[in-house]
């Protein structure tokens, strides 16, 4: 366990502080209540991380509700215990009557019709209207909070991204060599995570060797590394439900000139996308930085996804960092930058780093391994 | 690696049965185009396993399509050689126009509307209606092809059941002591199943210890294993897509009497539980076996969740064996029993098996730890 470990960082988030921001905004759409359903939406504004809750936001902060089941009535009590809660599997069983009794006939509530299955909302409209209340999507309101990260959240980033770096960092140096698997360094790898303090991985580790470096989400197989491979590792470390995003490719032996050129191609389109992350750009202005290197360059064709996008208690989450996304970055945005290029049978790169959005100047980044060309 | 390892058995399910009878089910309801978009349907029907896909299936085998993103063309192209495939992000963008096209105006598409989101079937449903198509929920069409599993199924879950005892046997046996942290088992367990050929865990590990043992979904902690303790590990290891699910409770040192008592009761629990797991009895009379001792016993109320549930390439899946639930058990239905008694503050017990139902006499135990009480 280091000091940087990510195991000291209770959840001492202010929830009460989340829930009137999202108390104001559902006051802004004319409504008194929403019920949060989507589990990281809940977990940001309760610190309640089982698997099963839903939160509603009522007018006033008395009104607020905890729903879960008997699993987690004790891990409530630990996270949330600042909430009522009642143990119901049928939030809407739950939720209905408590607007009514408040809201009164012709009253609204608001649901994550982003999250809510079609199915379920059906559902949910039959008993609603049948007790005079209309359902409405509020959309991403909880999620327009979620997007500029709060000091408290950048800290969780920075200690999960550290650690990434760090434990990539000992795989390039100590472990990487000619004859090793792709799963044996995702596995390597992600143990490290653990070991230096991190709760778990952000998602599985990509572990691209050779041609399979040219498949963007790969999943590591039992190919062992050879000279003249490009080798790219897409990982991240989790901490405190934080997730870290951190992409290098190196070189096993040698590199042949046209993937050297792949390669300077991608890191001149990484610190273009990066230079450009600033407050009161677009987000799309970034993907275009990148992307106009790429094209200039010959290679848009390769270049297959957007640039980046948002990480928080979600790996990806909102701004989307891709072409014409029009969301204007904003001190606390934190996103990732990772241009990337794929000739297939022969061999991908993709550089990334994840950065915070300042106030004024350039971005922070959280993570900063070199980008210059290594070959091991 | 083991003879066991589930590494070798590469996705050879049978895709194009599968699909014919989806089909044969979607004319069954008058339509002739099913919108696939569950991402475990996409792999059952399909072999893919990306993690953006969605498979239209038409009115005949040739009809049938993929669409995924530039990010998984590579990995389409080798686990689903045999379906064309389309790089677009926008599915409703291209399947609308190829109803159309095959159905006519006033035709139907079906979808899995309890996967689509509300906000995701308006918009789809006014892009649908301008084109005079009229989108129906299909409910869960395949996830009813999915309850009998095949024995290609069976067999990974098979070998996904006996890697996660053989490794829970390795840990009781040699590595829990006083002393160790639950976070620590929970990794060198989890370790374990990867090194004996897992493709990963099934789930996070359940590592609960003395009090914590009363909270049914616990995540594993600093806390040190003290004599005394009831110590709950629920646990899977993930083989092929498929699920493992087993829970074993040992003692530490020794065990109050009150607590041999709770323990007894749930192993009578679970063994009426696993007898009553039959072809042709209703899933709600399998958990009214395990209740059913548990209330003559007195301790009705600290058993908060049912007795077990489906599962396969989901770690939960049809059938719910919950009260009153209706499904009639077939064999090659794959589930869980697990009752478990809970006492705040005291502690708790649950034990766990994977059964099959068989054609024929009494199913088929896929984990068989020995259940009798074992103070390490």
């Amino acid at each position: 366990m280091t000091e940087r470990s990510g195991r000291g960082l209770a959840e001492s988030h202010d929830h009460q502080g989340r829930r009137a921001k999202a108390r104001a905004a559902v006051a802004e759409r004319g409504a008194a209540h929403l019920l949060v359903t989507d589990p990281r939406n809940v977990r940001y504004l309760t610190g309640f991380t089982g698997s099963n809750g839903q939160v509603l936001l009522g007018p006033e902060p008395g009104d607020d509700l905890l729903i879960t089941d008997a699993r987690y009535d004790l891990r409530a009590e630990v996270e949330a215990p600042d909430l009522p809660r009642t143990l119901d599997r049928d939030p809407f069983g739950v939720v209905l009557p408590l607007v009514v009794g408040q809201a009164g006939p012709g009253g609204q509530l608001l649901v994550e019709d982003h999250q809510l299955t079609w199915a379920a909302a059906r559902a949910a409209n039959d008993r609603a209207a049948a007790q005079g209340l209309e359902l409405v999507g509020a959309g991403r309101l909880v999620e327009a909070l979620r997007l500029v990260k709060e000091p408290s959240e950048v800290e969780r980033l920075a200690v999960a991204c550290d650690i990434t770096q760090r434990c990539l960092a000992w795989l390039f140096d100590e472990v990487v060599t000619i004859g090793r698997t792709e799963r044996e360094l995702a596995t390597l790898l992600e143990r490290r995570f653990v070991d230096d303090g991190a709760d778990g991985v952000a998602f599985p580790s990509i572990v691209a060797s050779g041609p399979n470096s040219a498949i963007p989400h790969h999943e590591p197989t039992d190919r062992r590394l050879q000279a003249g491979d490009l080798l790219t590792i897409d990982c991240g470390a989790l901490v405190g439900g934080y997730h870290a995003d951190h992409t290098r490719t190196v070189a096993i032996g040698y590199l042949d000139d046209r993937l050297v050129e792949v390669y300077e191609v991608v890191r001149a389109a990484q610190s273009a996308g990066r230079a450009a992350v600033t407050a009161g750009v677009e987000a799309g202005e970034v993907d275009a930085a990148a992307r106009g290197v790429v094209e200039d360059a010959g290679y848009g064709e390769a270049f297959v996804h957007g640039t980046g996008h948002g990480v928080g208690l979600a790996v990806h989450e909102d701004p989307p960092v891709s072409r014409g996304a029009t969301g204007t970055l904003r001190a606390g945005i934190v996103l990732t930058v990772e241009p990337g290029l794929y000739l297939p049978g022969l061999g991908g790169v993709r550089i990334e780093d994840t950065l915070v959005v300042t106030a004024d100047g350039p971005a922070r980044a959280l993570t900063d391994t070199p980008r210059e060309l290594r070959v091991l």
